[in-house]
């Protein structure tokens, strides 16, 4: 079967660099020293019985992160890091990940807990490895990478040959001849990405194989590591075989379950090995990689991507038989206990497979970047400093100890992951609202898909249960009507006072003449002027103490005009504008805004102040901050102005400097809780409100003067301004002042109550 | 108390014109003759007992059309046009509404049947007048005109007078006064406005009071009307008095019921007039008015104005007494007896008053157009044959009988309010699909109220249940994730792929070499090339055959890279594509749309074709037609010529002219009805795509190349390439050609279960 012959023929190499990716990552959870932790698993990760993302591996210490299948390397990567954070920020504040696969600092064995798991048999099964491998084998982390060739490519090469009638058996061979070639090959990628070179003595039970000082390439991938009886021999000729032999192991009774046939290749697709005769194998596993301690998620983009292109010159290459996978895997066991700074025995093969990959990637038109890898990795042969390993003794050697070493890591990547605690950074072109979310479905462990990522699409999964989701909380709980009817402020109002609410009455023009004939109608009355839909409060005019002249009334008019072919005059309602977070028939969160402002301390000047102030974490230019820095353009100085003020002015100690008139978030201004504060007929109120309008999630203002009274039916009492259907949860959750409100949760609650913590 | 006074120094001129005006408009059913019908009452009209709009009076024949409460007389208008055009266009074919308040050709007493109402009460009540007055006098319509001071006024004149101190009081006193000068003064809208100048033999069974040929200005207001007898007198001194003196003939039996006192004033407000003293009154109502038959409708808008003016001026005026009630109501009868070409005999007073009239309007600021319509009334007094009932007795001559005049109106009205039958002439700046809906609720008396015309913006109610509707199909029933999943095509597309629909592919490309480095995807496969953003489809290739070779491929992307900077390849379905109206678990219709085209006949060009096309009644030109004329510009003269055509061939007989390649009615496409055609397995698939996006009411577009045969699950059998969520129901109700599908009805059911006809 000439599958390079064909992949040029019919031009498939871009076909050919297709696929899916999922890696899975084991990671210790450990002590500020780098010392195993004996807590039991998070309670904040929800149940292990479905989460996708956040799994235990053999203890309970071992946390598993698995990604998504996606069809990029650039997107698991981003999956790994938002699951990485989202972890980080969860631990409790005295533990951390540990980032190289050999354990520091293990407990005493009676003290490793295995994975407290609901499943009796996932539970007995561990039991069984500790009692063939004991427990100390089991407590080393790895990074597990499954790839699959894309579908399309498979059937395409299938109707280009002849060799095979049936298109599973044409699947399985061709993932069988990766198969084979990786193990025949895998020592280059030990010799290039290993970072396991030496362990404790207490792994060893102070019985330890190596000399004191002496490095290896990889402790997990030789004989000392976590692998099975040399005896337990499984055919990788062909399927048939294979499944054959490794069921003669279980059998016999040499291993408890197929699963404990510890292969460095595993094919996946269905849970008993015999099944994929018929349903074929859908992707392989591939099992060897090493934590790479220099990177805060284990593993580099570009070492992911010569992984990728790695599998698929094994494809690419002649096929290997059975004595070459046997071959194979004792290069691997030799590469493995070479001293890492050295160059291997077998570097002419490694070049040459190397050069063949090279070659490959120009055959297929693969992008430079991808050639510049593998470059990379070539020159490695002739510098072992500069492989993964050949580093990492380095640095060892530089901080003194391995845990030492593991134990800084992990406190500088904790330390980063929680840097910007309100995003996730690889998804931070995302909104804030939308990213809150994600990371509380990611930590609760409800499966999502990105639909559309510019348009904040997302589609939510538990168990059989489907969702999708906007912005972050419009969802199917909403009816549609509700957002076209707040969507339109004159139908809102209409909808609101028919519903008996306290609405300021408003009245709409199309001409200026015909508003300022009915000045008469607005003297004496308090009342706001404005553009119908008016952006950023341009043509606002606002009466507090009520229209005293047609002159004002018309100029008023006119201005807003200016902005709009229809102008309101609208009651002024005299109070404090509250938003109101409203879930189903709870108020969650209540939010004052504050105009941007700065206090004074009879020391610096008001230019001072804005930039102490603009230091908060919270505060960004951008739109991906919760809060935004302050500006000190034309309408903040004007601003100043009003108060007898320059930016160089030193305001006395406890002046208060406004710099906005407006209270909005995006123009600085402040949020502050006031749930605990507000009087509770508000918050129902506000719940009645959004029920009146059928919205499930709804941000309504309210202006009231005094919330600590309880609501009267009338307009001095409270009023309704506004509703919104896009409530921006992340003022909530991320406010300036007081106690955050994690709606978030509340959503994931709306959407799936099935789902329990 | 000097109302004048206080709305000139307060400045209350524009509040004071403001009020709510309700129409009530009595109309005999009759056939083409002007005899009155012995049909019953319509069941399309769904049920009396809750219909808000169409009513029955005292007889099975006689409708009652009642406008909802206006703010303006221009609304109520349109209301009444409305409900008018509705009721003509349900009425069985040879029924007619009769345009004059006399009837005409009356049966026998015997044959007129009193209202079959569901309310006991409602008929005994009809059974009684029939034993006190005859089934006759009953017979006689009119318009009664509802009013209602602006309750702002009403609040800023009780303010700033200090005769009162309850806001009840005052303002029933208010209400009093204006009913006191309005009997003083009636007789002049008599003389200007009445319009019952004779009636036949038959109404006073052969034995009539006027002399043969003699005309009178108002036969319904004089003695021989509808009117209690004489002894029957009721205070109108002040609201005490008159409950007093009305309950005191109930008590003596001289009235069977409080409504049985048939003064041309009512007061408003309560069930029992003795509620009135604590609730007060809320409006009057005034029913002198005769049906003009020179007005579709019954009244004209500026007579309509004008009666409001004139009732403004009753409490702009010195007030009068009771004395000068009784006056007025004796003035009255005097007028209703005189020959309508005589001038009157209180002329002078009439003027007088008018001109009074005047000089308020402009004391109020009112506008001018209100001034002309008084100044035309005031100079009806020196030509009676100006007056309303002048210009009646004239036509009465010219026709030779006024039921042969009657007749031939009620034929025009009916002609008029059935030519644009797809629409709602007084609403017609509104939605198609709107208008039907109006239609349709009007027709089965759900309650409308319009929140925002502009926007389509309705609030329907039936009972108690409130719904919300925009662009007449979007409602609570949807969830709002719906629109929000079919805005975005490339989510609509991730989500019915998810759900198991077929769903061509599509891959885009942001640059020019990628796509043709991709071509290897392609080969073989039919595909559409096309720019992202496609304009009157320039720049798309399709490759129905499959692609064959790169050139052609790479020609086909350039060519779509000029149109736009990202290019889709789509997989290409062949068919005919469909649009499937759904609703619920349902597909209502089914519409082909057919390019624009003509057919040839051997003898017209074209151009002359095309003009013939153009003459159907569905096309127009502007956006509120159901059917849109066909152009001859520029794309279409391309399309004749890529056909060897320009607009001056004549195309064989039976020749298909295409002028447009796309299908759309806005191009003058033609729309078919395919619903009973359609394989039922395409209705399900419909449904199941509606439903996988959570939509009640969707527009789903599917690919079809056997519309026969029943599905399959594979593209080739079909595709679904987009769904709606505003899918115009006007296409489906108006096509061009096949059944008309009322789905407006089934929006209307589903909206309101509970609701049966």
């Amino acid at each position: 079967m000439d599958i390079q012959g064909i992949i040029k023929q019919q031009q498939l190499g871009l076909l050919f660099q297709q696929g899916n990716f999922g890696l899975e990552k084991e990671s210790q959870r450990v002590y500020a020293d780098g010392r195993i932790v004996t807590t039991p698993h998070p309670k904040t990760f929800g149940n292990r019985a479905y989460h996708p993302y956040i799994q235990t591996d053999f203890a309970e210490s071992q946390l598993e992160l698995i990604t998504p299948p996606c069809s990029n390397l650039n997107d698991s990567l981003r999956w790994l890091s938002a699951i990485h954070e989202v972890m980080a920020r969860s631990l409790p504040e005295d533990e951390y990940i540990f980032p190289l696969s050999m354990p520091a600092g293990l407990p005493e064995e009676s003290a490793i807990q295995v994975a407290q798991l609901e499943n009796a048999e996932d539970v007995a099964y561990r039991e069984h490895l500790v009692a063939v491998y004991g427990k100390n084998k089991q407590m080393v982390s790895g990074i597990h990478y499954n790839f699959q060739l894309s579908p399309e490519l498979v059937q395409a090469l299938f109707h280009a040959q002849n060799d095979y009638q049936s298109a599973v058996d044409f699947q399985n061979n061709l993932y069988m001849k990766m198969a084979r070639n990786f193990l025949r090959y895998q020592w280059i990628l030990v010799y290039l990405l290993s970072a396991t070179p030496t362990v404790q003595a207490e792994y060893f039970n102070h019985n330890s194989p190596l000399t004191p000082k002496q490095y290896v390439r990889s402790l997990r991938s030789s004989q000392y590591g976590y692998v099975n009886e040399p005896e337990i021999k499984v055919s990788f000729e062909n399927l048939q075989d294979y499944v054959a032999t490794l069921e003669h192991w279980v059998h016999t009774g040499k291993l408890i379950a197929e699963k404990e046939f510890y292969s460095n290749v595993r094919l996946r697709g269905a849970k008993k090995v015999r099944d994929l005769l018929d349903k074929g194998i859908q992707y392989l596993e591939f099992r060897l990689f090493d934590l790479n301690p220099f990177e805060p998620y284990g593993i580099s983009l570009a070492d992911a991507k010569f992984i990728h292109t790695f599998v698929l010159l094994m494809i690419w290459l002649e096929d290997a038989d059975q004595s070459a996978v046997e071959q194979g895997k004792k290069m691997l066991e030799e590469v493995a206990l070479e001293s890492p700074l050295q160059p291997t025995k077998f570097r002419q093969e490694g070049e040459q497979i190397l050069q063949q990959l090279i070659a490959m990637l120009k055959d297929i038109g693969a992008e430079q970047d991808l050639i510049a890898i593998a470059q990379d990795k070539l020159s490695q042969f002739a510098e072992p400093a500069k492989t993964l390993c050949g580093r990492l003794v380095n640095a060892i050697e530089q901080a003194g100890d391995y845990q030492i070493l593991g134990a800084k890591l992990a406190q500088q990547y904790k330390q980063q992951a929680c840097e910007k605690f309100y995003a996730l950074s690889a998804f931070a072109n995302m909104e804030l609202s939308t990213q809150a979310l994600m990371f509380d479905l990611i930590q609760k462990g409800i499966k999502i898909e990105i639909l559309d990522e510019r348009d904040q699409f997302l589609c939510l999964q538990f168990g059989e249960h489907i969702e999708y989701v906007k912005n972050g909380n419009m969802t199917s709980h909403d009816s549609y009507i509700s957002p076209l009817i707040m969507e339109n402020k004159v139908v809102t109002k209409k909808v609101l006072a028919k519903a008996g609410f306290n609405v300021p009455q408003s009245v709409e023009f199309t001409d200026l003449e015909r508003a300022v004939a009915n000045y008469p109608l607005f003297e004496n009355r308090a009342v706001v002027i404005k553009p119908k839909s008016t952006n950023f409060g341009l043509g606002i005019t606002i009466f507090q103490q009520g229209v005293k002249n047609k002159e004002d009334f018309a100029k008023a008019v006119e201005i807003a005009f200016r902005e709009d072919k229809e102008v309101m005059i609208e009651d002024y309602l005299v109070g404090t504008e509250y938003r109101f977070f409203v879930l189903g028939d709870e108020t969650l969160a209540v939010l004052l805004r504050v105009p941007a402002n700065v206090k004074g301390d009879g020391e610096h000047t008001v230019a001072e102040l804005v930039a102490m102030k603009n230091d908060h974490p919270l505060r960004g230019d951008g739109s991906r901050t919760p809060l935004k820095k302050i500006a000190l353009g034309e309408i903040e100085q004007l601003q100043l102005k009003e108060q007898g003020l320059t930016p160089s002015s030193i305001p006395t100690k406890g002046q208060l400097v406004q710099l906005r008139a407006n209270s909005n978030i995006s123009t600085g201004g402040d949020s502050i809780d006031m749930t605990d504060a507000m009087h509770p007929s508000y918050k129902q109120l506000a719940v009645g409100i959004s029920q009146a309008m059928g919205a499930a999630v709804c941000g309504v203002d309210l202006i009231i003067p005094d919330l600590t009274k309880p609501a009267e039916p009338n307009l001095t009492s409270w009023g309704v301004i506004e509703a919104n259907f896009n409530p921006m949860m992340m003022m909530h959750i991320f406010p300036y002042q007081g106690k955050s409100r994690r709606v978030t949760l509340n959503i994931i609650k709306m959407l799936f109550p099935e789902w329990e913590n």
